[in-house]
């Protein structure tokens, strides 16, 4: 792998791990056993990483919904590409947690920022109206405006619950750990739990088997 | 006022508005138009007023619920009770948006919030649980329990949410204004569809009244 990309791959896990705040190029550097000196060949600073790592949080997920317009149409591939973009969404966790930190820091980030929020909101909103149109789901239109934002809401700040939830488990338990699988797996029955109330009766009893799977 | 209440009281609103990390005790004083070493009179540092804003929320979240727990029969109290828990909630919401930066800076600060999120998670539970037990939803126990688990998401992160919707506003449609009363009354309607599926035919009309007049 490239050196550029080097950077990028660890920053991205850092930042995920230990937050943005607690984070810096040099503690990249030292990670990756290269000197600050090679690491600014690549980058100017910590936000010219994090833009970059924006736009590759946009292009993922963009790749990803494109691939799933094509595909889904019967109800158990919209909660596969439910679950995979909670994955991914997860994966890039610091862009929502430590947002209003990284914005107030770094105003000049706020442009890229704004994509992200602009893309997972769209994104939100026509994942529940293919629910519709598929006859996956049943809803009048106020609310499939309100599953939407309730789907917006959950995928970007169920990150920071988990973090929260972490925070006040016992040392041992293993809290800090913010981007713990068994949160991941809460949060999308959380999500898939939403879709419920509202569900075909032809499509019930697979979403009652996927959520029987789960925390 | 005394003093001490004074700068409690500043501080809080510090807080909410601009985030803990970007509000000094100098600050504080500042905005008191006292002397720092009048501040230092009463707090040892920021942790001392974080702790006791802590206390704060906590004494006024259970003195709300023990009113509510003799008062609460017929669903237009349940939902009352709601609106005014979401306001109290909003007014503190520093504790949960803000809740990572101040246990990594202020670790001895971990056992104060650990009893926030605890007491807050037992009044979700017992709120739904309540709805049930009136007659005023039905639903079946795993649907309480996720019902139950979201309504302490929204409660705890819609503030976050909230900041980051703002944060991507032009400067001039009052972005920073993370405790914007709109957003409040968008999360109180998006907390308040959650029972929407569930709630029994006698109570329906009623709840939908209540979300005619919200966003």
């Amino acid at each position: 792998m490239k050196t550029r990309d080097r950077i990028l791959t660890c920053s991205l896990e850092q930042f995920a791990e230990q937050g943005v705040g607690q984070v810096s190029t040099n503690h990249i550097a030292d990670c990756l056993d290269i000197s600050p000196g090679n690491l600014y060949h690549h980058f100017r600073n910590k936000q010219s990483i994090l833009r970059e790592l924006y736009l590759w949080f946009v292009a993922d997920f963009m790749r990803f919904l494109r691939a799933d317009e094509h595909q889904a149409v019967v109800s158990s591939e919209f909660w596969r590409s439910l679950e995979l973009c909670f994955q991914l969404v997860q994966r890039y966790c610091f862009i929502f947690r430590d947002a209003n930190f990284v914005i107030l820091k770094y105003p000049e980030l706020e442009a890229d920022f704004r994509e992200v929020v602009k893309q997972t909101d769209w994104a939100s909103r026509n994942f529940c109206n293919q629910l519709a149109s598929n006859g996956i789901i049943v809803a009048e239109e106020e609310d499939l405006q309100r599953l939407a934002t309730n789907l917006h809401f959950i995928t970007s700040q169920w990150g920071g619950y988990g973090a929260m939830r972490a925070a006040c488990l016992p040392a041992a338990a293993g809290r800090r750990q913010t981007n713990d699988p068994n949160n991941l797996r809460l949060g999308y029955a959380q999500a898939l739990s939403l879709f419920k109330p509202y569900i075909s009766a032809r499509d019930r009893d697979e979403l009652l088997a996927i959520l029987a799977d789960y925390p």
